[in-house]
């Protein structure tokens, strides 16, 4: 086994992109150790030769050169059956797709105004004029801007996470009685925001117990893996 | 095997319980040909008697009763495993639920606001007073205000369906390549619309073109079932 994992870092080796979290757990999950390369936003010629496009997570899987997260986690399920499985079996994953695309545009963009200012201090310093300028071009306003309204648009976001809270509040995790990868998906949003962000958006919000209490469970499986990395940095370690 | 199901019926037989039309289409999946019996609103003190609350579905299974659907799903799922699968696993089964919940409060709240008020023609008419009372008294106004602005809430609606749709453009069914429980949760929606309104909330409308493809797919399995009983009923029938 070959396995070499280009994975998104940010400042002083933080883990910024939720597309790579969910494939660090599913790594995680299927008890997989690759090789990590951490990737900046100025390595993007890297990736770019390597896999003809500039989106990171991106493996090197026996050879095998693939992009995008959900194609990722469908390679490392196909190619290591014996492993434990992150979708069970057709059914969940035709229906992790839809998860997929539901936490991906509904759940994601929700939570990218709650975030998106306060995310880029955790960028490394030499890729934040680069992630400004391009996430500027496509919000049409600043970043600041963007997340201006962050507080009146809470209580949309909470709706938008209420089937999370109802699910869990029947079962451990989203996937049932053991996490899978539906779960990694959703959690990768969340943890996003945990380290992109100061502000704990589910702190104080009524009607999130079961949706913290899931964050929390989320956070300690394999070792404790959604702590491995640092969070959001001080005032002194961006000065 | 003893199998009876107490299944909502309106106006000359129609089937008009979105929460019935997923277990119809479960029992299908299943290959179960129970002793259907057909339930008005009218009859809640059978209901009642029989389950110990008011709502239908029920079925009673080898002697078992058992009420709610997502209940009866997984009464069929767990009693008859050798026939084919609802869920999958327990992953499809965990994540169904999520989706589930999803189409019983998002989805369905939105659809609601299109149907209501044309709704009530479907429904037998020594029942009508009981559904506009109790359906009034919950809303706080009028059907008829309820619906009142389903044309501007059709945007909302669309939005809601764009990770189906989003879905369906790469796989034929939301449970990947053959449908399972989680398109009958979803596809019962569409259906209770389409039974309950004149109007085709998706006709006409952008980027519904997958969706509606699997509508049809839908309204045909199992020899038509979608198609099996009237669909809205003309002036002439309710006059």
């Amino acid at each position: 086994m070959s396995l070499i994992f280009h994975e998104r870092v940010g400042l002083n080796g933080r883990r910024i992109s939720p597309f790579s979290w969910r494939i660090r757990y599913a790594l995680a999950h299927k008890g997989l150790d690759p090789v990590v390369i951490e990737t900046r936003f100025a390595d993007v010629e890297r990736i770019r030769v390597l896999s003809g496009q500039h989106f990171v997570p991106v493996i090197e899987d026996d050879g095998v050169v693939v992009h995008d997260s959900w194609s990722i986690a469908c390679r490392l399920e196909d190619h290591y059956p014996d492993r434990p499985s992150l979708f069970g079996d057709a059914i969940g994953r035709g229906t992790a797709r839809l998860v997929n695309i539901w936490s991906d545009t509904v759940l994601g963009r929700s939570m990218r105004s709650q975030v998106y200012a306060d995310f880029i201090r955790c960028i490394d310093p030499g890729d934040r004029a680069y992630f400004r300028s391009s996430r500027e071009a496509l919000l049409g306003m600043t970043l600041e801007q963007y997340s201006a309204g962050r507080d009146a648009a809470l209580p949309a976001l909470l709706e938008t996470c209420a089937p999370l809270e109802r699910t869990l509040s029947e079962q451990a995790f989203l996937a049932g009685p053991a996490p899978a990868y539906v779960d990694y998906i959703v959690f990768s949003v969340f943890q996003w925001a945990r380290i992109g962000s100061p502000r704990d958006v589910l702190a104080g919000s009524p009607g999130t117990d079961s949706l913290r209490a899931w964050r929390t469970r989320m956070i300690g499986l394999y070792g404790g893996l959604g702590d491995r990395f640092a969070l959001y940095p001080s005032e002194q370690e961006t000065a």
